[in-house]
């Protein structure tokens, strides 16, 4: 699945959280997914929120789980790790670089990097687990 | 800090993220945080969502760290490592069990236990560490 | 499996590393297992080394497993958040009580705390994950 | 620090363990520590253990940091979430590369990649927090 193909499958699938985001890039080395943030994605004192943080960073890797195994609507995150490092900039998008780092059958697992736009230091770092179900007949 | 001036803090602090909790419990043992599931807490199928349940436990443990320290607006959270194992039960409360486990001069680790309530088998449980900063003089 | 056979299964397949471990209790609510700590398991200044104590909380989950599923020599581990809090006490065993949160066909997730023999407050916390292999017919 | 410079902190700081590892690279990029694979890291059926996978992690990333603040020998780790992946090939060596992602005054935080020597699909991920001592005047 390329860009304009997780697009609509985010349409599709996610509802009214699809237009939170924009997938910026999908290729073999994996997916930059943007937060276009707003009001709603911050906390008091302009941060971008942790749970808006979060869900860029599960919803980056999903893709990039997708873009690879096609539009299975049912892969479920089992497990994740984040660090938060750095404030993210105010008033700038966020951007999610995920990679897939193992496919298989049952499990597929990756780790995602956040960045403000512009800025080459990353806000924060996520690792995460994916289950696949069992390939239905 | 007792239930009372923690929801007090939350609706402070939190502005209009505070209206999605209640504070059903907070002792020495730790906090007991309610996320009054609504519409826009679930995915597409009704489930709550991945950035609903990283939120609760979050402020879970923000409030557990606060109802020790006092109201130190400024801790943040460096990590956390969060396994999804359960669906939540439809139309059904959270309830986030949250408890201290380390309580540092910088550094604050707990984790935390989420229910469906009325179900006593864990949907998701969570590991989460805060920064303190330095007491200001 | 109760504590005797868990440990009769430590010594049959964890070859020399079973003698570094007893099973102080197995029952229903979990396992607690014992590391003897010795020169081996220290780092200079006398603390136990990080690679003990996740070795300690990798068997402890891995026979909590066991106790419930019985003895499937092949679940793997596929994940361990662990969070170092305290110095574990010179010249004491470490002590890991391990509890099973989710038992499912593919995964089982449980969290292990470790403290020094005698010692309220724990030295570590570690959650983990393991793979089970599909039954064989 | 260089490569030489980190491995004769190793031979000071870390006793005997220090003969498992080799500084195979140490610049502005990061650190790749190799386990030099023998018996003592295998567990029975020749794959290399969990905690032998941890203490390369481990002690990559102390080295990643210290090549960058120089000896320190105080840090501590407080938090490693590790995902394994695949099964680490027959008597090859494991060759870990550590990048950090923050060097902040109280903590550091990076990421490990782990290999079999000669394979480019990684056995283990990890990521890994350390706490800095205050500098003492």
């Amino acid at each position: 699945m390329d860009a304009g193909a997780l697009e609509a499958f985010l349409r599709r699938d996610f509802g009214q959280v699809a237009e939170d985001f924009a997938v910026d890039r999908a290729d073999a080395a994996g997916v930059t997914l943007r937060l276009k943030v707003a009001e709603r994605h911050l906390r008091p004192g302009g941060t971008v929120s942790g749970p808006a943080m979060f869900g860029l960073a599960d919803v980056a890797m999903y893709l990039a789980i997708l873009s690879r195994i096609g539009p299975v609507a049912l892969a479920v995150t089992t497990n994740c790790a984040i660090d938060f490092m750095r404030k993210p900039s105010a008033g700038r998008d966020l951007l999610a670089e995920a990679r897939v780092l193992k496919l298989g059958r049952a499990l597929a697992v990756g780790d995602v990097m956040l960045f403000s736009e512009g800025s080459p230091e990353p806000v924060a770092r996520a690792s995460l687990t994916y289950s696949i179900p069992p390939a239905r007949g």
